[in-house]
């Protein structure tokens, strides 16, 4: 039996429950949700075992642009160099092991540790290392920062640590023409803001994924667009997705309706009728809106706490407008993140009970069950693996 | 061999050890403070495998009154229904396993899950879960919220989550009379406060249990009642206790004396004289004065952490007066609270070294044994198990 | 296979390669710095295995002076008696295991404790335990305090909890001369700050070895001392340590080159232009100025965190002086302290990836290396007393 195996407390008999249709399907048994060992291995399997999303190309456009994110014990850094080409490199110095930028984002004028002030190229390789002239064996070529598969995809910077995913087209697979048409590479962004909650990761996609609870948690997005309006899409990629309709009054969503903003250039009428929602597995969450794009990435920390970033991208030209205001966007969503949160955080509390069972889906948790079935599908891939490796 | 002794790290010779008569005694081992195997297992077996008082019957007397408490990774709600009759459950709802209340008290106007609307009756039984028509097989019957067995004697309230430990009256045995005199039942709240200690609950326990470090620990209850004074008390039921008595001058437990309010109707003249300090097994202290009882609930979160709910109650007469004050009594009792947290905290920082070695009993500390006695039986209980099995 | 070998997940290969001479070593195994059992190995079998550093003379000088330190879950106290030699203790009370003091330092009137008020002898031996009397077979002789092995050897107050290492003497070896010839044992204190460092103890060690970093974290020490000026030292005894010159201007380490305080009577002419730097293994780092001395003890609290207690002590007649002033040292040392967790800090983070791997010594590391060696030996001697049980 393999390591997997042992370390993936679920069986196969209640995955293919939860992957049956969503008429008879049961959702994902408790373990996925508050077994530590269960995040322990889409930490490394999930998150670090194929493409991940680590922010948009706004952020590393010019020379030195960098972003940083940490997943489990790994922090990964992506750096534009001369041409604006993003890098990525595990974020330890090749000396003593220093990390080589602490910040979240930033512009680097150079890659060098701060320890020892070790330095390397945009392109990772070891350029200098003081009084290292008599250590024997010594070759500055093998001592480059350790490279990570990068790739952006209309405007979203992914990472693969496996370095073995297939290619980063076929995981954004059907979506990319939607973010095209939404200009989502050319987008500036305007607002970050960093959530720390307790609840599984899961358990926040699980929430982006319907609007069943928005009558009752969101009763301002209710007002704006009605939890039953639009439509499931579907398509070849990692991911699902679905459109909810504006009301009539609502220019997009925002305080006060959102008639501040011109939408993004290009969109159809239906465009501008709608929000699209897509969740692309397994970590970003991307929301497309008449005249600007907001973006979550979700970082697991623990079996019950997860951060969350939230950035929201408008049109260069509505930015350099005298009167922009994002506020009014970003306080709205702002809101019903936090709303989200709660009822996020209240689940996972609720759900480390021995009294509790996985329930049935309702009819309209029909992206809810996709994720699952994703989720279950990675799952049972792992565990098939081992009972070929035991058997 | 059973789950049990693999994870209760004790040994009988030891218990036995503790179980001699007090002159000849050893405290309980180390390992019961300082080993989460220990608490672990005392949360599961103790606190969920029989009686345990989880507050006043004056939180849950009206309609839609609830009180929430937390035990391990459990969460039970109690609710008074139409006609003022207590009911428990799992705080966690049958759709996707929200947490249904989430303050420790409160009223509830109906029994609804936040998240996505379903309700339940009083009774538990599940009245709506929105878009479930299509759903295969989806019998409502199934999916009322899951009851926990509740008592209510003398006025405290007590849940047993095993739902097969003896009668909740012949847990209480001997000392429900006394309770009865008290009034325990008629009184209402004046004031509560939770305390955060750093201290296994046990130490906790057998700190209430003996007042030889009054002198030193308490000089201003030492004032009022001398730390000899008083009997053992002793009787059927799974508790035990003793008196103390007020010294001349001194009307009851409080700053200056506490002359300011009538003793509770119906009180003997020695019950005017004394204080007298239950241990209801394992979590429920109740403390009897002349005018007034203080309740405490321990409430396990670590080998080494404690949360303490203490309550303070009244005759409704005596609330009722224009002038009622019980900052007397609270005020008094919440710092001998802290002293004594001190201590407990610093105990068991001691009691984690391995140079500590169990303690002998003094002649004061008879009611100290006779809990841990009582604990003692327990771990006895699980070990005798586990070696029937195991044989 | 012995309980140190199972609890010690390093090889011996990796450590050979570190005890290789500086050309050709590579650094400490990743799992010295990251793997928590190796933390409780060290604790236990370096903490308190032998001859740790706890203070200095100055704290326990007169009679029922006390100094407190916690090394895992054990707490010693050191206290002086009435001629004022000093005795070490578990800080443990025999009756219910309570601590007897609770702060770092102090001053006692008599060894008591707090709780239920046993007291004992500046010796350990108990005094007096109440209401014992009809206690059976309870002999006062066999309830004193538990003994703790102490030695103060020039000034550096040491303790020995295996009670089994060689002479505090031969601890400190050839480090004895220099340490009198600055008059350790008759300084005083003048400041105690205490840091949490979020790093392993050992990478404090290693950045206080060298000096490589200094130009880049240390521009303002940098500009008193060159990086690569000074010697090391080398001799007998548990210890590494160099010297560093002092540049022309600068008179002792403080803010604007420290020129206030005359220097320590009877230094000479090359003491009072330099700097030494003595790290006594594990955990004592000793700075000997012109004017003062500067003492961190280390304290390990996980495998990546570490309490390091920093003091600064000066000749009795210069701290009469009306207007004696240890700022400019104290603030000077205190911005390098912070400078230098920080880097600390980040190395610990970035050693955890696992794409890291141990690299090569610089040949500005030598301290490090000597300091790693003295590590690894310790390592060795475990695996390979293992292996000896084990074959």
């Amino acid at each position: 039996m393999s390591v997997d195996h042992e370390t993936l407390p679920l069986s196969i008999r209640d995955l293919q429950r939860t992957r049956e249709p969503l008429e008879r399907a049961t959702a994902l048994p408790q373990a996925a949700f508050t077994d530590p060992r269960v995040l322990d291995w889409e930490v490394e399997h999930v998150f670090m075992g194929g493409w991940i999303g680590v922010g948009h190309a706004d952020q590393v456009r010019e020379r030195g642009d960098y972003l940083m994110v940490e997943i489990g014990r790994e922090s990964v850094f992506v750096v534009a160099d001369d041409d604006g080409v993003p890098h990525a490199f595990l974020n330890t110095c090749r000396h003593r092991g220093a990390r080589i930028v602490q910040e979240p984002e930033g512009r680097l004028p150079r890659v060098q540790c701060p320890y020892h002030a070790w330095s390397y190229g945009f392109d990772g390789s070891l350029r200098s290392a003081p009084h290292t002239d008599e250590i024997e064996g010594f070759d500055p070529q093998c001592y480059g920062l350790r490279s990570v598969r990068v790739a952006v995809v209309e405007g979203i910077v992914m990472i693969d640590l496996s370095g073995t995913a297939p290619a980063p087209d076929d995981h954004v697979g059907d979506m990319a023409p939607a973010l095209a048409r939404y200009r989502l590479d050319g987008l500036r962004r305007a607002q970050r803001i960093v959530y720390s909650v307790d609840a599984n990761w899961k358990a926040i996609a699980e929430n982006y994924s319907e609007c069943l609870h928005c009558p009752g948690v969101h009763p301002e997005l209710n007002q704006l667009s009605h939890y039953l309006s639009g439509e499931t899409l579907s398509g070849a990629g990692a991911w699902c997705g679905g459109s909810m309709t504006l009301r009539d009054g609502a220019a997009t969503m925002g305080r006060d309706g959102g008639h501040t903003r011109p939408p993004i250039d290009g969109l159809t009428e239906e465009d501008q009728r709608s929000v699209v929602y897509y969740l692309l597995f397994p970590n970003t969450l991307i929301s497309l809106h008449p005249d600007y794009v907001m973006l979550h990435t979700l970082w697991p920390r623990a079996f019950n706490r997860t951060e969350v970033v939230c950035e929201w991208f408008f049109e260069p030209a509505t930015m350099q407008a005298p009167d922009f205001d994002p506020s009014d966007a970003v306080g709205f969503w702002d809101q019903v993140n936090r709303e989200d949160w709660h009822v996020c955080e209240i689940t996972q509390k609720g759900m480390a009970s021995r009294g509790f069972e996985p329930g049935r889906y309702t009819s309209e948790e029909f992206d809810v069950h996709e994720f699952d079935v994703m989720v279950a599908d990675r799952y049972m891939e792992a565990l098939a693996g081992a009972v070929e490796v035991g058997s």
